[in-house]
């Protein structure tokens, strides 16, 4: 197998962030699910937006956020996804380039659709409220796919929110063949528990048939298996024959490869300001350990790292020099 | 004289801004000068933006960045300006109607440009660079002053960048004749070194035709007058028979008023992050006082207290309850 040139293609959403905070009330008066993503159309956006207070713009997207994270890192990230015609989708491609991620997309392949917007609610216990209206991003399909990109990179990243998007199936699809034919590792991430809710089906024979490495949160992982126990997830996790990694929030992180379970605390912070991000980054930290031959521990404390900067401030993009928190860690 | 419906209301540039921090280097490199605004045209916009590091966007504007804070502090201003037919234009128009600024201008009134964005480099010492592509704010003209308005209002404020927008002159000339019929005050902001070494003529013949309240930093006040003592910037400064406030960065600021002279010193804070707006929140927290009938050492105090929140975080709006720390400050 020939050396990758990168470490990790990111297969996702193309997101400007529009962060915002609010109250519970608020989040309640909207009828909304604290803590997930819901989709919403331009109209309910527009609505939505009329609502909300002053807000800042930050470029988004889980798997951005992902591959943001790895190149922050000092690896090396690809992406692929839409943005479209607009100046939204400018700051998308201006913000991925710049942190040194490969952007296999933007531009060349004109959508018709505006460029995708988060609407992102954050309550003053950090926690973030996502309403998304995805625009550009479902024209995503298979021609979107470069099988060359997929076979040239060491992991292929797949978020579930892609699962949402009409033709992303295909263009999973043919990623993950790619991928397979390569022998190059095929990662998942659970994105949402209303996204495994909606698509449990499609995800879990993905998982049997492609996925190597699974990255979810408890909830999206009890969802997924229908269980509601700890132990229930890791044993169930544990028959994926996958590398699967559940975090916990401030309980920190649980990974299972075979046989073995390794558990990490989450990096200590003086204060969580908005966990947007959180679960991007920890499979940025954890990915860019793997891809770059660290054992399962030293991983999922990477990831831990990345975490804790991210929910240290607002938007899910790294502010600190992640590759000096690394060194400083001496990880 | 009727009770004013409004505080203040500000004729300035709709902007968005693009921030990204930066070191020395690159300011040097690309022969910035650093502190200022230079304008830039969309494809050196564009150049520019290219060799950005990541960055995030804000709603900007200097009469609107004062505005915002006038709102904020529990005041009621409005806001005249021109935003494009596009999703900054939305962002902008959003941020400063949330904020509870009444917006003259926006959808209503269609621009042939796309919306102005300066692209704003933060260097270690805190201090901002400013590069700004006008776009639609260029389109300003006299149809957009509405007279009511400005007679409705105790204060207009206007920026001094006003004067490199081209038919932003008569627009000007037009609401200094509307607030001098109406008996209100005129307010001006000296905004940049440059511009008022573009415009000395014209800033010079409006401070002496209309112009009741001026606010500049050291730097400005010593080129318009072209002295370079204190002593004779204040000298000149009385003469014009204005209310005059000089801002001098850590010294604080003085305020000349005929005869007397008052002087405030900063507002104590833990760090200085990004000077971006100092000025223009000097001139809201000013202002606020003054259309509230406060004494002008409470006025000045209120502008260093406003001043002091803008430049401890990233960009020009507030972000902590600027209402909260004037009461916290017994002002």
């Amino acid at each position: 197998m020939a050396e990758a040139r990168y470490d990790v293609v990111g297969i996702g959403s193309a997101i400007v962030d529009i962060l915002s905070r609010t109250d519970d009330d608020f989040i309640a008066a909207q009828g909304m699910s604290k803590g997930t993503m819901a989709l919403i159309t331009a109209d309910q956006a527009k609505a939505l937006y009329d609502k909300m207070g002053k807000s800042m713009e930050m470029s988004g997207g889980s798997a951005a956020n992902t591959m943001a994270g790895i190149a922050a890192l000092g690896g090396k990230p690809a992406f692929i996804g839409k943005v479209g015609a607009d100046r939204i989708g400018e700051i998308f491609a201006h913000d991925i380039k710049v942190i040194g991620v490969y952007f296999h997309g933007g531009a060349a392949r004109p959508t018709k659709l505006p460029s995708a917007m988060s609407l992102i609610l954050v309550t003053p216990d950090a926690q973030r409220t996502m309403n998304t209206y995805l625009g550009a991003c479902t024209e995503l399909g298979p021609d979107d796919i470069d099988a060359q990109l997929i076979a040239d990179s060491h992991v292929t990243y797949i978020e579930g929110y892609q699962w949402d998007t009409p033709r992303a199936k295909q263009a999973i699809r043919k990623a993950c063949q790619a991928a397979s034919k390569a022998k190059r590792k095929v990662a998942l991430s659970l994105s949402d528990p209303f996204v495994v809710e909606r698509h449990r089906g499609d995800l879990s024979l993905l998982i049997e048939d492609y996925v190597d490495l699974i990255f979810g949160n408890q909830d999206e992982v009890f969802r997924l298996f229908q269980v509601n126990s700890f132990e229930e997830a890791v044993t169930r996790l544990r028959q994926t024959n996958t590398l699967a990694c559940m975090t916990r929030g401030a309980k920190g992180a649980v990974v299972i490869d075979g046989a073995t379970t390794t558990e990490v605390p989450a990096a200590p912070i003086a204060k969580v300001v908005d966990t947007t991000g959180a679960g991007d980054l920890f499979a940025a930290g954890f990915l860019y350990g793997f891809t770059h031959g660290r054992d399962l521990a030293h991983c999922a404390k990477l990831g831990a790292l990345a975490a804790a900067e991210i929910i240290s401030h607002m938007g899910a993009r790294p502010e600190a020099d992640l590759r000096e928190l690394m060194t400083k860690a001496g990880l």
